[in-house]
């Protein structure tokens, strides 16, 4: 299937949801996405494609990137490394904070997970204003490992996510809005 | 790969971690599990394998299952329905409590999300209590569609989550403490 034929699959299942979480948000719900086997199959494999033979690991952020990371990583026959909200990872953590629009959260992942020089693309549903992806960059880099790449089923163009993550990394996203 | 192999394999790369998140609590960390490629993979196949030709969407509970019910979707053709934590979902939701050590917390789906009588079959991590999966459970059930069977990588014996679904649904765990 051409990239081409995955984006018109896609985008044929994708909800637009007005007013979510707060008023004036256009949310894009993929939900029917995943509920379509052969969507959500296409979608998978294509977040992988154009990084083919140069990563090691999927990096998934928590939690809807957990469903992309687990399915491209089978897929494409790589591991996967959960990038966990705070305080959910037994054993020694670096953490990362991101700015919330009150707030911060935390990012974090087990110290150590990864052999040194590992390979990781970051997998995530949504690209809005890159600092969850970010944070993500940031621990992998901290911990030892290699950004291989960003990639994301949907872009929010005009939040900036491309600028914030100051065109350090190869990003790819399926579709752009 | 016989069902003994993937458990020996996965069994390997376990990490059991005293008092977390609590003293006491000897948690089974899957972690290094999902970091190396062919025991993720083996464990994936190995959730949907009882269930053969007997389901068409797998739920995944929020947020470890999503990367099993990812993968494992994938691997078998299925779809993957997102059982997620209250408050997450755009449209319109059903939603189930569960009883946590202090209060209650609550799993959503959409409704109308997968067609009526659609066979869902239910994949997490851990059983444990069962007050998680039960929850998923009477998700599935209300929104319309049938419990295909219930499918976790570890299980808890001792905290006695078979009985917690009252022995209704078709349960398989790979590895059980």
């Amino acid at each position: 299937m051409t990239e081409h034929d995955v984006r018109t699959l896609v985008e044929s299942h994708l909800a637009t949801i007005p007013d979510f979480p707060e008023p004036g948000i256009l949310f894009r719900d993929l939900t029917p996405v995943f509920a379509d086997g052969p969507a959500f199959h296409a979608l998978s494999e294509a977040l992988t494609e154009p990084f083919a033979g140069g990563f090691d690991v999927l990096a998934g952020v928590e939690a809807r990137g957990f469903l992309l990371a687990g399915a491209a990583s089978v897929l494409s026959g790589a591991a996967v490394l959960p990038v966990r909200k705070a305080g959910k990872l037994p054993r020694k953590v670096l953490r990362e904070e991101y700015a919330l629009e009150y707030g911060t959260a935390a990012l974090e992942v087990h110290e150590g997970e990864l052999p040194p020089g590992t390979r990781v693309l970051i997998v995530d549903d949504v690209l809005a204003t890159g600092g969850t992806v970010a944070a993500a960059a940031r621990l992998v880099e901290r911990a030892g490992w290699q950004v291989a790449g960003i990639s994301v089923a949907i872009e929010l163009v005009d939040l900036g996510g491309r600028a914030a993550l100051d065109d350090r990394y190869e990003t790819f996203s399926l579709l752009q809005y």
